[in-house]
C-alpha cells in the first residue's frame, strides 16, 4: 500500500546492510530443507513423507500467519507485552514508517518459521495433519510472536536489558518448549513402551500381540484399497513389518545438520542486521563463535552420550546422531550471546550444550516423553542453558565478568526462561490438550501401525505389493504379473533353482 | 581480452550492487542441484541416473552454449529481434564496454541454464541423451537468447513497455513452452496409454503382454551383458517390474522444492540488480512477495488438485507433490511483477497460480501429453498466467489501476504470450520434429522397459543380480555365491526355516 | 581478548569487502554437505554412515584444531617457513593488530577444513575412525598450515612471486597428495585384488572363499550382537552379500557435486577479498571462468573416461561419475589462475584437467592404489595441473604471454609442486605409516567384510535383520515375529501361492 516513504531509497550504509541482511533471510530460510532432512532422516521410513509435509505447511502456513497477524503482534507498537498497531497487519501500513519493515519482515518471517519447525520434529509420526497445521498457524501467527514482542519488540523485557541476540530464547527456547508440551500430551509412539519393557527383561517380546486389526475402523477403511486378493497377505505382512525406533537414513540426517549449521552461520551474523558494529561484536567474530561452540558440542556428544547412557557397545561405538545433535546443540547454545563472548567461553559453552543434550535425553526417557528427532533436548534443554550461558559469559554483564548490574541481568535472563517455559508451555498445552479432548490430535492406532504414508499420503498401490514382495520373497505376485507374457514361468524357475544348487 | 576498460574499478555504489548480483547468480546457478532432486525424485527409481546426468549436462553445456554464442544473441546490440555486435560472443569484447559484462553475463548465464533445465523434466523416462544435449545447446545458445534479447536485450517488446520483471515470460514460459512440445512430440511414456485404459475398465490388465523381447534388437544388446546363465531370469525379472507412474523419493522431492524456493528469492530480488530502488519496489517486498506467493500457491494446491482431478481417496489425503509443485507455481506466478504488487496481491496471484497448475495437469492429461515431473503445468501454465497477473495487478500500469495506458501495456502483455509460444513452439517443434524423423528422439521401447540406468548408464552388474534376489527372494543366486566357502547351505537354510516356523 | 582494536569499526569499502567475505566464508563451508554426499555416494552403502562422520568430524576438529594452533603457523608473523607469532594463537590477540584476523580466520578456517575432507574420500572404507580424527587434527593443524605460510602467509614461495589466488596448490594439491599417500600405505579395500585378477581371467571367482570368519576376533564380537538363533543366517547371508565397487547412489553424488561447484563460485570468487579490484582480474570475470573450466571438464571427462580407459560399451555409455568428477577436476585446475586468464584459456585448463583426471585414475589403478571416491585423480593430478596452469596462462607471467620474469616464474609454480609435495607426502606419510605399524590404521578385515555400520555404527538391530529377509527373502523371520497374532500363516501363504501360479 503506497505510503509517504514509498519512494525511499537507501543510503550507501544502508544498502550495505540491506544486502547482508537480504542474503541472511534467504539462507536462514534454507533452514527448511535442513530440518526436512534432518527429520526425514531421522523418523521412520513409512513416516517419511508425512514429517516432509509437515516442514512444508510450516513454510506456507506460517508464513501467512506471519503476514497476516504475527508480526503486527511481535512489533506493532509493542507497549509491554503485545503489539498491535493496525500498520503492522497484513503489511498495510510497511510504507507509512521511516524504518524499512519489508526488510524487517522477511528476516523474522524465516525466524518464526524455524520456530514453528522445530515442534514438527517433537509430534512426528502420530500427530494429524489438521491439527498440525492448525498448531503452526498458531505457533507464527501469536504464541511466538509475543515472545518476540517480550524480547525484540520493545517489550517487559527488552526494557529491562534481557539480552537474547539471535534468538536462543525467543525461537529454540520456544519451540523446543512447544515441541516438548505436544510430544508428552500426545504420548509415546505405539511400540514404546513395550519396547521399553523389552529391552529391562530377557530374550524379545512381541509388541504387537495385543493388536486387533479386525476392530479399527481405519485398518479397514485402508485394506479397501488393497487388491483384494491380497487382504489377507497384507495383514500377515504389516504384522511382519520392522518397527525398530532409529533413524532410517542417515545422509539425510547429516546433510540436513550440515545445512542448518551452514544456515546457522547466517542466523547469527545476520543478526547484527549492521556491519557497522565494533570489531569485538562484529559478524566475523560471531561467526567464528558459532562454529567454535558447534563443534565443541559435536565431539563431546559423540564421545559421551553413548557412554552416560549405556547404550555403547562393540557394535555401537560411534553414534552418528549424537554428533549431529550434539553440534546442533553447541550452535544453540550459542546463539544468544555469540555477540558478546570471547571464542574460548563459546567452547566451553559448546562443551556443556553436549552435557545439556544428553541430559535432556535421560530426562525425556525417564518422563516417557517420546521425542523422535531429539528436537525437545537440543532446543529445549539446548534453550535454557542457552540463555543461562548469556548469564554467565557475558563479557559486559555476564557473572563471570566485572559489571556492576551483573546479578540483576542475570536474574532477568533466569526470569526470561521461566516466563517463557510458562507462556509457551501453557499456550500449546492448553491447545495440544483440547484437540487430544477433541480426538483431533493423534492418529488412530491401526495408521500408526501401517505408517502414514501408506495410509494417507498415497502409499497404497503398486509400492506396497512391491514391498511385500521383497520383504515376503517370491511368494507375493504383483496383481500385474498374474497375465504373464508367453514366457514359460514354470521352466524358468526350474531352470535358475537349479542353477542355484 | 584486454580492453580499454581492462582497469576499471568499481565505485562503492556498483560494489555494492554488484556483491547483491553475485551472490544471487551463485544462488541461482544452485536451483540446478534443486532442479535435479526434484526431477531424479519425481521420476521412476530406473531412470534417476538419466535425468541426474541431463541435469549436469544443461549445465555444462548450457555454459558453453551461452557464452559462445547465446549472450551475443541476447545483448549483442539488439536493434529488435536479435543481437549480432561481435563484442558480446564469446566474451571477445568484455574490456571494450563501460557496462561490466562479465557481471552481466554470468548473471544471465545462470538464468538461461534454469530455462534449459526445465524442458528435462518433461521428456524425462524416454529421451536419447545425444539428442537432448544437442537441444540443450538450442535453447540456450538460440531460443532463449531470442526472447531474452526482446524483453531485456533492448528488442522489440522491452520498447513497447513490456514488462517482465525477473522472467516468467522470458525464463518459465520459454522452458515450459518447449517443454511441452517435446513431451508432445515424444509422446507418452510406454505403458501410459495402457495404463489410462486400465483405469478405466474394471480390474487390472497386462501392460505389457504384447512385449516380444525376442525380437528387440536393443534388448538383445543389453542381454548380452548379462551373465549367460540369467538371461532367462533377466526376461522374468523384467516382466516383472513394477512399472508404477509415481515419484520414486518424496525427500528429493521436497529438498529439491525447498531448494528452489531458496533460490528463487534471489532469482527475484537479484533481478533488482541495484539496491537504490525506491522501497516500493526494492528487494525486501519482492522478496516478500515471493514468499506469500509461493505459500499460497502451496496451500491452494495441496487441497484442491485432489478433488478437482478426482485422485482424492482416505488412503490419498495429501499429495505432498501438488503442494511441492503448487509452491512452484505460486513463485512462477510472482516471478514477472513481483517488483510491482503488493502483499495482498502476490497471495492472490500465488492461489490463482494453483488453479493454473491443476488445470495443467488436467489438459496436459485430457491431451494425452505426458510429463513426467509436472514441468509444463508449473512453468508453462504458470508463464502464461504470471504474464497475465502482471498486466492485472501491476501497481503502475496494471488493468485493477487507473493508468491511462493500462489497456495497451495488457496487450503486450498477451501478444508477449502469443510471441513467445509461437516463436518457441515452432523453433522447438521443429527441432524435435526432424530428430523424432531421424529417429534420433525416442529410445527404443526394450530399453525404455529396461530402464536407462540399466541399459546406459552402467547399471548392468552386480547390482542387477541383487534387484533380481530382492524380488524374487532367494530363488536367484549372484554368480559369485555359486562357490560357497565351507558353510553347509543346506544345514543352515533348513535350520533356520525350522526356527520359522 | 579485548585490545586495542576491539572497537575499530569498518569504513564502508570495508564494509562492502566484508559481506562479500562473509557470505563466501559460510557458502565455503557448504563445500561439507557437498563433500559429505559425493563421497557417501561414492561408496558402498555399508559403509555410508561411516564416511559421513568423518566429514562432520573433519568439521568439528578441523575447526578447533585450526583455532587453537593451525591459524598460528600459517599466518603468525612468519618469516619463511611457518609463522609462530603468539597472538595468533587460540585467537589471544585478534583484537590487537589494525587487520581483521576474526575475518580471516573464518574464510581460512572454510578452506583448511576442505582440505581435510579431501582426504577422508581416499581413505574411505577401510580406516579406523581414531585414526582418522588423529590425522584430522594433524593435518587443519600443522600440514596444511605450514603450506598455507609458504604461499599466503608471507612465506618464501610468496616472497618469490609464486602465484596460487584460490588454492589449487595450498588446497587441492595438498589435500589429493596426503589423500593419495594415506590410500597407498592403507593398501586396497578388501576385495580389490581379486576383483582385478577376476576381471582378466575368463568367468568369475569367489573372492571370499578364503575367508575364515571363525577365527576372526572381531567377526565374534559382531555375532555376539546377533540373536543366538541366527548366527548362522547371518554368515550365510554376510558371505551372499554384494560386494561390487560401485557408487551406491547417484543422487547423492550428483547433489554433491552440485553444491560443490556452487560453492566453488564462492571459493574463487570469495578469495578476492576485495571487491574494488580491476575488472579483469575481478569476481564476475573469476566465476565466470570457474563456470566455463568446470564445464570444460565435465563434457570432455564423460565423453572420454570410458573410450580411454576401455570402459565403454553398450550398456556403460554414459558416465555420471565421470562427468561429476571431470567438472570437479575443471573447477580445481582453474581455481590458482582464475584471477587472471581469459575465458577461452580457462575453456582450454578445463579441458585439459579432464585428461588429467583420466591419467590420474589410469595411474592409480596401475600402482593398485586404491581410491574409492577418486579424491587423488581429482584433487592430487588437478592441483599438479591447475599449478602449471597456472605458469602457461596467466595473463601476467604466463610462458603464453610476454613477461621478462615468465622463465623464473614458472620455475616457482614447479617448484611449488615439488615441495609441496615433499612436504605433505613426507609428513602425511610419516603419520600413516606409523599408525600402520601400531596397527591402528586399518580396520580388521571381518569388519572391512561386514561393514563399518553394521560392525561400528550401530547398524546390529532390527535393520541387519531385515536386510536378511530382503535378500533371502521369507526362509529368515524377524525374532519379532515368532509369536505372531491369530492369523493362520499357513493359510495365508498357501491361499497368496495358489494366486501366484
Amino acid at each position: 500500500m503506497p505510503g509517504p516513504y514509498s519512494n525511499v531509497v537507501y543510503s550507501e550504509r544502508e544498502a550495505i546492510n540491506a544486502v547482508w541482511v537480504l542474503v541472511s533471510t534467504a539462507m536462514i530460510f534454507f533452514m527448511q530443507a535442513g530440518f526436512a532432512l534432518l527429520e526425514c532422516g531421522s523418523v521412520r521410513a513409512k513416516n517419511s513423507t508425512s514429517i516432509l509435509i509437515k516442514n512444508l505447511f510450516d513454510a506456507c502456513v506460517g508464513s501467512i500467519a506471519f503476514w497476516l497477524v504475527g508480526y503486527g503482534f511481535a512489533f506493532g507498537d509493542v507497549k509491554s507485552f503485545i503489539g498491535g498497531s493496525p500498520d503492522y497487519f497484513a503489511s498495510s501500513g510497511f510504507e507509512n514508517t521511516p524504518e524499512d519493515h519489508y526488510l524487517l519482515w522477511i528476516f523474522h518471517f524465516a525466524f518464526a518459521s524455524t520456530s514453528a519447525t522445530i515442534v514438527s520434529g517433537s509430534l512426528a509420526e502420530r500427530t494429524q495433519l489438521n491439527s498440525y497445521i492448525m498448531f503452526s498457524f498458531l505457533q507464527t501467527g501469536f504464541i511466538y510472536p509475543v515472545v518476540v514482542a517480550w524480547t525484540w519488540g520493545g517489550g517487559w523485557l527488552q526494557q529491562r536489558g534481557f539480552h537474547d541476540f539471535a534468538g536462543v530464547t525467543t525461537i529454540h527456547l520456544v519451540g523446543g518448549c512447544a515441541g516438548f508440551c505436544g510430544a508428552a500430551i500426545l504420548g509415546e509412539r505405539y511400540g514404546k513402551e513395550k519396547d521399553r519393557e523389552a529391552k529391562q527383561r530377557e530374550g524379545e517380546m512381541n509388541r504387537r500381540q495385543s493388536v486387533n486389526f479386525d476392530n479399527s475402523h481405519h485398518y479397514q477403511k485402508v485394506i479397501n484399497h488393497v487388491n483384494k486378493d491380497y487382504h489377507q497377505a497384507f495383514k500377515e505382512w504389516l504384522v511382519n513389518q520392522s518397527d525398530e525406533f532409529r533413524p532410517h537414513n542417515q545422509t539425510y540426517v547429516v546433510t540436513g545438520t550440515l545445512i542448518l549449521w551452514v544456515a546457522w552461520l547466517f542466523f547469527n551474523g545476520g543478526s547484527t542486521n549492521n556491519l557497522f558494529v565494533p570489531r569485538a561484536n562484529g559478524p566475523a567474530k560471531i561467526i567464528m563463535n558459532t562454529v567454535i561452540s558447534g563443534s565443541a558440542g559435536g565431539v563431546v556428544a559423540v564421545f559421551v552420550k553413548a557412554r552416560l547412557l549405556g547404550t555403547y557397545s562393540f557394535v555401537n561405538r560411534y553414534d552418528c546422531g549424537a554428533l549431529c545433535n550434539g553440534a546442533l546443540i553447541g550452535l544453540v547454545s550459542i546463539t544468544g550471546c555469540c555477540d558478546r563472548v570471547e571464542p574460548w567461553a563459546a567452547f566451553i559453552i559448546g562443551c556443556i550444550g553436549a552435557l545439556f543434550y544428553v541430559a535432556g535425553c535421560k530426562i525425556l526417557d525417564m518422563l516417557h516423553v517420546d521425542d523422535p528427532v531429539e528436537a525437545a533436548p537440543v532446543h529445549f534443554f539446548g534453550g535454557v542453558w542457552g540463555t543461562l550461558a548469556t548469564g554467565f559469559f557475558d563479557n559486559q554483564n555476564g557473572l563471570f565478568y566485572d559489571s556492576p548490574t551483573k546479578g540483576q541481568y542475570f536474574g532477568y535472563q533466569i526470569l526470561a526462561i521461566v516466563c517463557v517455559i510458562a507462556w509457551v508451555g501453557t499456550t500449546s498445552s492448553l491447545f495440544f490438550y483440547t484437540m487430544k479432548r477433541l480426538g483431533l490430535l493423534r492418529i488412530d492406532k491401526a495408521i500408526e501401525i501401517i505408517g502414514l504414508d501408506i495410509a494417507e499420503m498415497g502409499g497404497v498401490g503398486e509400492e506396497i505389493y512391491e514391498k511385500m514382495r521383497r520383504d515376503f520373497g517370491s511368494s507375493i505376485a504383483s496383481p500385474r504379473s498374474m497375465t504373464r507374457p508367453n514366457i514359460n514361468t514354470a521352466e524358468n524357475v526350474s531352470k535358475v533353482q537349479s542353477d542355484d544348487i
